[in-house]
């Protein structure tokens, strides 16, 4: 379409100042780097200016720069700028992109318990695996290979990836995603000490998934012992990420990959999560709270605070003090020649 | 059951006292939070009192501590008290739930090769594949699109959940438990360097798992170049857990999710990892040690020693330290002025 | 094969002093521990001396240490040294040790969309699923379990192990190997924040391996937005490794078991990163770098620095910091009484 026109679809959703030069043909989206004539392309911010004059796009999304802007007038590239470039690239990438997803249909080689409750317009991949009592609501979407263990409950429009699995009671809501992989509802890591050895203690609980959560490749969320492990509407989790038993995640929170909750862990609404961050049993998080990666967190965290390191502190401590770690071996050889005078 | 036939029950296993109150139906067992009439649940302790003063659950499993019991009396609970009201709870579950296991069957859906030996009772679920000269014993239970390589062999009542992958000639040991995605006896990660690029050894050992192991979801276990890598018995791994090549792992040890154990590393019996901690190549960990989460351990531990940090250090210096990091910036100050006066 | 037969297949590659002793009969390779008579073993260097004394190996690949093939000498036996006597055993393992691969085959279970083209001599094992426009070379090989998504392209002799998902549009490179459970080419972690909650930016881009990169057992490399994640030829990931969208990684490089890397990063040319280490989003890692296990990196690294710790640090900075972090409580103390002098 010409860049006026995705201009005029994308306006619809967000205020924008644009330039629309030769008004080119936009066929695709592409990375500025190796963008090709007839693409649209975005940076987010000054950080990428070389990029600018290096591009072939032919269309970019800018932020709010007069000196960037100005600097794609003087390449003859069209462009429309936001406050938010990596909102409406998205949104672009959304006019042309439509991701596979096949038309409903039940493959003959699925193996569905005839218990199973099958609204309409579900596709049901090659050698799917139903085992009894299973509810599949309407325009659910299951790839090949998927295994649903006894009782599971699929709502709406949910997408569950290849390979996936889905153990039993799980209760997986509205336009869920649950990337290849991944297992939901497994048993929690319930093992009693005793003078005998472990006994194990059956995981009679569910893991029950609000509308609008996605969980990346092969991540795991136990089910508890009783009662349930819970995650908040529209939370999303990156790939590997683990959910321990009896966890209670809010609502629009992001984890990024392979974060480790154990047991027990609350957790409140819109919490970001840093990439291989642990989180101790049964603390709590509030609302809005932050840890950067790799933290190592064993104690509460209040609303709205930041922390990091392990074990973690707020983060602006951590800032210093890591900066400050670096210079242990100097400060230790000026405590030794304290120790000295005395 | 009525509370005081539930008494009966348990009390056959540990010495407990109670209070039966009223004496009421018992029907399921719940988490104290959002029990429901008519249930059975419990606390750990103290730090949960306030629990009691709100539950709706009938019946409660109490530590042996009278103010505790007092309160549940007094608010007309019937309650039974333990020194380990977990492990109660544990067999309280084990009377009231019974985790789902399919009848014994071979679906017709699964690929078996002719050479394998199935022994009596076995459930082989949908699209299992079972390439040549398998062996399994009496028990076994196969869930849906589980793959398992050649010469595995797979002992009594051994428990393979769905999407599962047992790699060749590895031994899973009676009773054991493999979680769903994880993968047994894949290939070392074994390069050895040379001018030309990575040499890749060929990894001919196998991984045995012995009696009563359970592997959580998505975890692996690695077969080494040559030998085995060998985890003893009743030892139980959480989900994502990785261990090495060659490694030798004692028995009654658990480890939390996320663990790894690089190549070659010695565990003893009855250690404890504690999440996301790793150790690295050839360490070894003596009888009983423990390691706190997110651990990076690259030195040998003593028999019981517990160790935190990485890397890691006794645990009692660690806690000192880690108090201490956050005041580094004050030292540092302090250390500033010291080297100004001399 | 006799001793001396198998020193002058060897010697064809590597330049080896050897002694033959009564010339045994080797039948094949073992662990040194556990070796049996008319196997070969190898130790590394001294710090395995006294394995030598122990073993009954009857030949032993040994460094080039005089003493060492001295104290085999006395035992009677065998032994053939290198330079590189892990290299020479690989060498070794791989004269007596074929992996399983079935012979080529396309299993009548597996479910073939009518648009792909498959090439000759592919091995295609039970309950595959292949959806549309995908092309298969020749001498490639796919596991049982194993589905691929739409349009991805698999080169010649690649194998996928069992349970492992191709997404849409990858492509995957001559000769590499895709481990059990892992997932390649899945969704970017890409969700945008707005005053509406996360925004989901679809990913439109795809994943490329070059020739002769391997990824380990449920490991996960994630598609990006637009463009491409790359990995060079012959680079190497452990298990459980995750590579974020964008992300651009060299060749010959290898990365050990949990490996984060974020989104966007680039990384050089023969990179070894430790396990469990993360680096940060757009984080550029120069060739030949090293990061020692259970490092956080978050700045760029330059060619050739060894990096520890988290947050990152030069190596021999770690080394002493961390050697002083346990001394932090005596510090403190003696921090304390200056302050109190002044």
């Amino acid at each position: 379409m010409k860049f006026s026109v995705l201009v005029n679809q994308l306006t619809q959703k967000t205020p924008i100042s644009a330039n629309e030069g030769t008004n080119p043909e936009i066929k695709g989206v592409s990375a500025i780097e190796d963008a090709t004539a007839n693409t649209l392309s975005y940076i987010e911010g000054k950080k990428f200016a070389t990029l600018i004059n290096q591009t072939e796009a032919s269309g970019l999304i800018l932020p709010q720069d007069e000196t960037l802007q100005a600097q794609a007038t003087a390449r003859g590239i069209a462009w429309m700028a936001s406050p938010q470039p990596r909102l409406l690239f998205a949104q672009a990438i959304a006019l042309f992109y439509r991701p596979f997803q096949p038309t409903p249909d039940i493959h003959p080689s699925a193996v569905i318990d005839p218990s199973a409750v099958l609204q309409e317009n579900i596709y049901i991949g090659p050698n799917v695996v139903i085992y009894p009592e299973v509810r599949i609501s309407s325009g659910v979407c299951i790839y090949g290979n998927v295994v649903i263990y006894p009782e599971v409950r699929i709502s709406d429009r949910a997408i569950l990836h290849a390979n996936s699995t889905i153990h039993e009671r799980s209760q997986i809501g509205k336009d869920c995603v649950i990337h290849s992989g991944a297992v939901i509802g497994g048993e929690g890591f319930g093992f009693v000490p005793t003078p005998q050895g472990w006994y194990k203690m059956q995981q009679s609980g569910c893991v029950v998934l609000e509308d609008g959560v996605e969980v990346g490749a092969n991540s795991n969320i136990d089910r508890p012992a009783v009662g349930e492990t819970r995650v908040g509407r529209n939370t999303k989790f990156d790939n590997a990420v683990h959910i321990g038993h009896s966890c209670q995640v809010g609502e629009n929170c992001a984890f990024a990959a392979q974060v480790v909750l154990a047991g027990g862990v609350k957790v409140g609404n819109n919490v970001l999560i840093g990439g291989q961050s642990a989180i101790a049993n049964n603390v709590t998080i509030g609302d809005g709270a932050r840890a950067t990666g790799h933290s190592g967190i064993t104690r509460d965290v209040k609303a709205g605070e930041i922390v990091s390191g392990s074990p973690a502190v707020p983060n602006h401590i951590y800032l210093r003090s890591s900066a400050i770690y670096k210079r242990l071996p100097e400060m230790y050889r000026a405590f030794k020649r304290l120790a000295h005078k005395k």
